[in-house]
């Protein structure tokens, strides 16, 4: 069954006294349910040994309430009634036969303490770093040694909660250890501070408690980062190799990325497969240990050339293993067209950073594997042989036609343009967005196996082509279109003088290939990608933007991708002019009128044209048209008319993924009260964890 | 017991079918607990009711689903899994003869649903409210019906929660009824849109749904905004009059204020005591139910003057009643300087928009009733007759004595200076925080009542005047200083030219009355007040001020306390130079020489004096001092030497008042382990809510 050609990758691994089964490591990430949503949380971490990997770790785990990261919730081990929760998952991740590892991490002064109430904890008196108003204090030598006892109990917490790996951290300017390396957070004077061999002490001394702790039954990884990209006040590449050079053999695993979180998980609009190779294929040279790295790597053949070129032992992933849970599976599998590659788009870091869980914007399931029982690759049989018209080949619309088809059913779908893909075709075609364009590529690929779904293009449908067409159950995901007239977050009347300016443009015009050109304001009333890739695209195009925004930062929700400041470097060197806090309240001949909204001063500035990034409508005409002969359905044969993705409420990509499975999943299934999904309850008897609904 | 100028206040008052004790009104507010904490949630309700208070309201409740407000933590009725959560505040709140209110909740477009995943629901298509990529859509009439179903069901799970008043909420642009007034959030064409009386149907629909569905029972409430100072996009005063005089004898009683939350809830810095009168006066004329108001009220004399006046029939309170859970008891027994009076400094508010539990400058007991369980007013005697020698009269100082002091402890406490307060009188100071001072003023009072508590002014320390004074227990709340060399979260090697500049001053100089002149700039590395209160206060003594920061806004922690939209406009009109995404890289003579975060770019400024705002370092000499000394406190008779608050670690005075507090409630006591308090576990059993620890 499996191509010798990547045999390779499923080569048994030894981790100190354990042994991966192959080289797939899904490494820590955090997911937004954690220590708050155990149940959730674990049969999420289940869906991905079930799809094969050899190592499942969880997210960095909090090991003391000084090391509070509330609100964001993450793995807690800060005392024993927290193992319950981490031997759910570990149980659940072995009876796979994959391993379990758990990320140990005090963050000290990165750490929030907002529900502890403790002092934040730091090599020196410093700031902390989330802008939060209350300083770290600098440790004492006692202060280190509680450190480095509270990391050896939650070691030994965490291989009785059935850990087989047990992870040192010192990436992401997220963990003392790392935070102890760096000199802009360490100006200590004793043997903990000043030149490298001291400030490697305490990173040196943890490992060493911790492979006397748990070393003869776990594995005991490092994760290192060897760059932080911020010159000699943080790590920096030469340094790096000399840590490594100076603990190489004291860990059992090497895993190594780069710095901070922002750098490593870089969305694909900024950074492609492997661009983490420069920065660490130095580490395998220096160890005889196994080495992870990432790269958000889905290729097989990228994998293996990994391998092979001495890069990595493991394929390290987070992303793709969220896309995909079955990744490695499919591999051995031979189903290479089946896997479901990630985009880069980040949709998956939004949950940690708005704290909540984690969703996907091609893997529809993640997050529902408890709350909704939904499973990446599994879906339940059609419940009757209603057969189904799904009308727009957007995302939605494909989801939906696949799914369904998946299910059993027997599906048409009907695109009224010349291609399939809606939105998501049409945006690839934007900067830095062409990995988008997997949304529809899996979901085409998926449907081309399935008999029982036809695709018919160029197929407009009226409401009277819908009531001929004969489907019991007719599902339009119609799409949307951008507004002209300046209607938004900021202009809830809209703006004078946009809706019949000729020289106003949106990025519908933009996508169909109608640029302006000259001076062109970017108007961002909508704070997240659109109208920074069209500033991108203006300005390649030789256009003069002026980038004008009612919000204070540009972009601001990119924040939440970890693109913000990717999309703040990028907008600076291509000579975008920014103009934040400023609204227009008027456009007429070339002359846009300003006003800041915090002095309501106004100005003027001329500009050849106007692209505005307000909000959009739904194409929901046919679907009101249907609504209104409702009394002729049941003469068609029609049961139910839904409307679902930006045709019912325009989104994000993964949202019109998500409704169209979710129809998919739902159909002819019974309703199940108000809430449609399983929750966790709080209390305050540490015992109840384990219990089931 | 009570002075009759007060018995107004303790007047019954009928709300529908139910009866209030007294005036005194806990409106609903947040408070970062919620749902996932309801044992801690409940416990500090019970404190308000034992306090006097007639009337104690949840926060926003949600009702639905589709109006999941995470990770914001508020009430949540989405089904009768939900009811004994509310039921456990109920419960207290009857204990001690209060009435217990809900503030029922559809946050429509302004919810998030980012937990649940259903689209959001609006009057019309629009945005949602926080930046967040998911539009609303508009509500057809069959999802209106289903919006009163569930309003009709949350209410009777209230009523069976145990609740004798029932909120219809309309206020801080957060609720469905709200946004069907506001024209920016209906452009609607059918009967609930257009005219007044078809944006004001669906809030006189679900007042009468509610009254017809607990009306025997309940009390049903109406909290109204008056205005949103947004022009006609928004509920405007003029419009409010007519809305009050359409539904004036409707709802049971009337709770008015102002919107959003940042109008309402202004810290004292931006408004005083009684703010709202001038826009919520009109309504008691219009109705003959019961009105409530709010206004930060602490005075009983401003009480008095507002029922005597016809304002209101209430003293509506959130913030007081935060401060001091026992103000109405106070009232009544006579016990003015008792008083704990709120500041205005908008720390509590902190607690639900960090996602954490709420806390409060002037009551450290605030979140810590049932986990820590401690008490607003009492608590446990002292565990021996240990004399204290507390050093320093600052927040941490001046807490912890008279914390002890209650206790029954012995207490000396030295103050190096000619005045008690430390940064709580320097700050107050500054302008718009004179409230501040509270926190020395009530500490001092309580501690003149304490015969066991000495203080000695002018009363510097040294390690032998310690060791000397013979207290067996030493705690030193020795404050901190402003650092001038540069350094914090953006210079962590600190900034080239600044450590030795003559024109280099920081906030101490300010406090200290040393202004600079001419063209000063301010640099804000620490992103909260101090920085704009030194802006002001410079702007105020006729400097030109030009206001520098690294990050990409000015005070951008201060959206937590919601002062940042005042503190923007006041900066505006105070005409401050806003330069942001800039850090100083160095000083010489009168140059500042500048770098653009973003394009790194580089620039100079001629001043004539550079503010530095970036970090702090504790003033812990007199700490270390007597540790190297550790050896000698055996026979000094010393038993154990703590540094608490700012000399330990610089935050806000919300810390040091905590810091002393724990360091009182804990001397002593035995240590409970790593975890020094109770917590919530989460389960997915919803029989478990109601079990105790």
């Amino acid at each position: 069954m499996r191509d010798p050609r990547y045999d390779i990758l499923f080569e048994p691994v030894r981790i100190g006294p354990v042994v991966a089964k192959n080289r797939f490591f899904q490494v820590p990430h955090c997911n937004g349910m954690g220590h708050q949503m155990p149940l959730a949380h674990a049969a999420m971490r289940e869906a991905k040994a079930e799809g094969g990997w050899a190592v499942i770790s969880t997210e960095e785990c909090e090991i003391h309430p000084s090391s509070d990261l509330t609100p964001y919730v993450e793995a807690r081990l800060w005392d024993d009634r927290d193992i319950p929760a981490l031997s759910l998952m570990a149980d659940k991740v072995h009876a796979f036969g994959a391993l379990a590892a758990i990320e140990l991490s005090h963050n000290g002064p990165t750490a929030s303490n907002l529900y502890s109430r403790e002092v934040l904890l730091a090599p020196s008196h410093q700031p902390s770093k989330y802008g939060y108003p209350a300083q770290a204090r600098a440790m004492d030598k006692a202060d280190i040694r509680a450190y480095r006892q509270w990391h050896r109990d939650a070691a030994v917490r965490g291989m009785r909660a059935g850990m087989d790996i047990v992870y040192v951290y010192a990436a992401h300017d997220l963990s003392l250890p790392m935070h102890f390396l760096q000199r802009r957070r360490n100006q200590r004077t004793d043997e903990y501070g000043g030149s490298l061999e001291n400030r490697v002490r305490l990173l040196r001394e943890v490992l060493q408690d911790t492979k006397e702790a748990v070393g003869h039954r776990c594995g005991v990884a490092l994760r290192f980062a060897t760059d932080e990209f911020l010159g000699p006040g943080g790590v920096e590449l030469a340094e790096a190799r000399d840590i490594v050079a100076m603990l190489a053999e004291l860990p059992d695993l090497w895993d190594v990325n780069v710095a901070a979180w922002y750098n490593d998980s870089v969305p694909s609009r900024f950074a492609p497969e492997g661009a983490q190779e420069p920065f660490i294929d130095f580490v395998k040279k220096a160890t005889s240990k196994p080495v992870v790295g990432v790269g958000r790597f889905t290729s097989p053949d990228t994998m293996v050339s990994q391998v092979r070129r001495g890069v990595v032992d493991f394929i390290g992933a987070a992303r793709p293993s969220i896309a995909d849970p079955f990744l490695p599976r499919k591999i051995e599998e031979g189903r290479f067209d089946d896997i479901r590659e990630c985009i880069g788009c980040n949709i998956c870091i939004t949950g940690d950073n708005t704290i909540t869980p984690i969703r996907c914007t091609q893997n529809p399931s993640m997050g529902e594997e408890w709350r909704k029982g939904w499973h990446p690759e599994r879906i339940a049989p059609r419940a009757s042989d209603a057969r189904v018209l799904v009308v727009g080949g957007g995302p939605a619309g494909l989801e939906a036609a696949r799914a369904l088809g998946q299910r059993g059913h027997e599906v048409a779908l009907a695109e009224a343009s010349k291609e399939l893909g809606g939105r998501v075709s049409r945006e690839a075609r934007l900067p830095g967005l062409a990995e988008w364009g997997r949304v529809r590529d899996w979901r085409l690929g998926q449907i081309r196996k399935l008999p029982n779904v036809s695709t018919y293009l160029d197929s407009t449908m009226s409401a009277q082509d819908v009531l001929d067409f004969g489907a019991r159950h007719v599902v339009l995901a119609t799409g949307c279109r951008w507004r002209r007239d300046g209607y938004g977050r900021s202009n809830g009347l809209g703006i004078p003088g946009l809706a019949e300016h000729p020289a106003v443009f949106t990025p519908d015009d933009l996508m169909d290939g109608r640029l302006p050109t000259g001076t062109v304001a970017v108007f961002d009333d909508d704070y997240f990608y659109y109208a920074t890739v069209a500033a991108e695209a203006l300005a390649k195009a030789g256009c003069r933007v002026v980038f004008i925004t009612p919000d204070d930062t540009p972009a601001s929700w990119g924040a939440y991708t970890l693109e913000y400041r990717h999309v703040r470097k990028r907008l600076a060197a291509l000579g975008v002019e920014i103009r934040v806090s400023t609204n227009i309240t008027g456009f007429a001949g070339r002359t846009l009128v300003l006003e800041d909204v915090w002095s309501d001063a106004t100005s003027t500035l001329d500009v050849d044209a106007l692209l505005t990034v307000t909000a959009r409508l739904p194409n929901d005409e046919l679907f009101h048209a249907l609504k209104a002969r409702e009394a002729e359905w049941a003469d068609a044969g029609i049961q139910s008319v839904d409307c679902i993705g930006d045709a019912l409420a325009p989104g994000l990509i993964a949202h019109a993924v998500y409704a169209g499975h979710r129809y998919a999943q739902e159909l002819g299934e019974a309703k199940t009260g108000e809430v449609p999904f399983k929750r966790h309850f709080h209390t305050a008897r540490e015992t109840d964890l384990l219990d089931g609904p």
